[in-house]
């Protein structure tokens, strides 16, 4: 029997999962901005809260031939907005990674080694690692702008190609790095890949629904979003779009049979487990933000939203000890800065690393990193001009109490 | 650009995402029962429907390490309530049961075989093809009851072992099979596998949460779960549970670096990605519903669901053409009945095999699968006594109503 008595206890343990930070206090980080809900999507969590809820008008056992809510109308709609010519979901756009390198691996057996951007997220090198794959980097530009430049992919292409006389399996881009928000341009490098015949696969996890996406300019094979993170999805749920050159190897029917039943489920989809695991809140909440997230990857939104973080950066940066890291000026809001100056005071400080976080959290501020002083990362996605401003005020304010301007 | 225009027609397109059905209809759907949110999951999934809600206070990088909300503790009372070592959450139970395979076939490279009951869930053979392993059958009685025997697995692991003069790398055993709710005694099986030295693995996905489960006292050595399926969660999420001999295959750190930039991830577990796409939603209504998952799943509660789903039995069976498939009385409520007579209404029916349906939706029952009239699949789980009566009256009604009683 359980080991676990249901008692009082018990049920107080789990009665506090409250989240009341969500509405009274201004989150900058970087990995929540791009993922609040919107209202419809909120709307659409209430009434498909439940674990199958999306199921349950499926009549072809598919979660992407469901038509009532309108999945298949869905898929399509996102492949036009990415312009890219097919869309599956997946658990999450690291998953779209992996699975992207898992079935160029059968493909291309003998290629092993996955060239990425030194600015890659961690998920790149574990989905490069649980497909027993190499890593080539290319190197960024490092202090202070970390640029990453489209003509030393062609020499690292070339490396690898020399040194293993096979080409690279996959050139991934991160589109905006988590580390400096860095965008970066896909169009050389795409065009590059196609010269050297390398299936090319952007990263848009943070850019995807915020900035705009035309994976046929970029001459990109494979595109991995994340609804959770940029597109106003409750998720975890992510994308991978990918061109009509690799849908047989993407959209791989099952042919497992019974030795004995002979059952077969040749409509199932094997290389995503028969359906993606977004049976309900995931999905419909992506769906229900589409047309928010579509709008606001117009120009002159994204304009605005870039605005807002080049207008925080003018108004810090000369606080003492502050550099900016990565590109100026910003295109995408997520930003780094280097905070010597409240590292020393982090010093003496009886809070230690943790000072500034609290400071902020005072002033009503959250998602700092918890005890980093020497840097700190956010970003102003999505808020108010008045939260900027209160923002910009608070940082200045900081700044001021410590003596730093 | 993207080749879609933001207008009102997208607007429109994606604002009818309600379901109503929900709160108006009685959903007799086996896989929607388990999955109803409580209402302390309602909170949390309000509270917590932002993408990476649950990372607010990460301070490891590891969802599996969050103690605020107590994800930790969490974990822990988790695997007291299924008597097992140690938990990690997964996407789904689909992909606890295509890990385990994964891990195991890295641990034992010459062992290709998985040993499953044939009356297993399709993604316990989608598991077994994705890892490239084939599938060995343990039969069932067949018609009517579907009996598995755990002697034949006996038999069947000996075939094995002789014909490849490997043993098997796993053998699965559904708890309770999604066609006819067949409850399985794992101890037999368990003890079996202890004997041979072969893994077991308890699919747990339609009873965990449903039913009281010890995986000590069935020698299992993983088992599997769904918290949107069996556990009140919204999810999808999955739960692995493993015994500590299979820590190390477990959780995995990786071990990935980068060749120029030395990055390296040490902390990470390759084999979930880094962390399991449960981010916020899905496992914060698995915590909040955990209470009453514990409480439901104690003998006097799970004896009253058996009594309600043998009460609807016992009330329906004498409708002409009617037959109960699987085990009788019932343990787990899902139920499967062959209905000839109504098979034969919807031949001369206007509306074919879609008339049965029909006539539940009019009573206010939703759930059926569309256009199959041969066989009906319900679960009356957690439906109150008055609902079960009302769905009985509604059955006898439709009975008379086609002279079948």
């Amino acid at each position: 029997m359980s080991n676990l008595e249901y008692n009082n206890e018990l049920v107080q343990k789990y009665s506090q999962l409250s989240r009341t930070i969500n509405e009274e206090f201004i989150n900058i980080h970087p990995i929540q901005r791009g993922g609040i809900l919107t209202p419809e999507a909120f709307k659409a969590l209430i009434a498909y809260g439940d674990g199958y809820s999306l199921c349950d008008n499926c009549l072809k056992g598919r979660i992407d031939q469901i038509e009532n809510p309108p999945v298949v109308g869905f898929l399509k709609d996102m492949a036009k907005f990415l312009n890219i010519d097919n869309i599956m979901v997946t658990a999450a756009a690291r998953e779209s990674k992996r699975l992207v390198m898992e079935v160029l691996s059968k493909k291309y057996p003998k290629r092993k080694t996955v060239l990425i951007d030194s600015l890659a997220h961690y998920t790149t090198y574990l989905a490069i690692e649980s497909n027993n794959l190499k890593v080539s980097e290319v190197p960024n530009s490092g202090n202070p702008e970390f640029k990453i430049e489209a003509k030393d992919y062609e020499k690292i292409i070339k490396e690898v190609r020399d040194k293993e006389n096979e080409l690279p399996l996959l050139v991934v881009l991160t589109h905006v790095d988590y580390k400096y928000g860095n965008y970066n341009d896909p169009k050389p490098i795409g065009k590059l890949c196609k010269e050297f015949n390398i299936p090319f696969l952007l990263n848009a996890a943070y850019s995807g629904g915020i900035l705009p996406i035309d994976c046929k300019e970029y001459s990109a094979d494979f595109v991995a979003c994340s609804g959770h993170k940029s597109m106003a999805a409750s998720g975890p749920i992510g994308i991978l779009g990918f061109n009509d050159d690799f849908y047989d190897d993407i959209m791989v029917n099952s042919k497992i049979q019974g030795n004995i039943t002979s059952k077969s489920f040749p409509s199932k989809l094997c290389t995503v487990m028969g359906c993606p695991p977004v049976y309900g809140a995931p999905l419909i909440t992506l769906m229900a933000s589409f047309p928010t997230v579509v709008k606001r990857t117009q120009k002159e939104f994204v304009d605005e939203e870039s605005k807002k973080a080049n207008y925080v950066i003018d108004n810090i940066k000369n606080v003492k000890g502050i550099e900016i890291l990565g590109k100026l000026p910003k295109i995408h809001p997520l930003t780094n800065i280097k905070t010597e100056g409240f590292a020393k005071v982090a010093e003496s400080h009886p809070r230690k690393g943790f000072f500034l976080r609290d400071e902020f959290k005072e002033r009503g501020i959250i998602g700092l990193l918890p005890g980093i002083s020497k840097e700190m990362k956010f970003s102003t996605y999505g808020l108010t001009w008045e939260q900027i401003k209160y923002f910009k005020k608070s940082f200045i304010e900081t700044a001021k109490k410590y003596n730093l301007l």
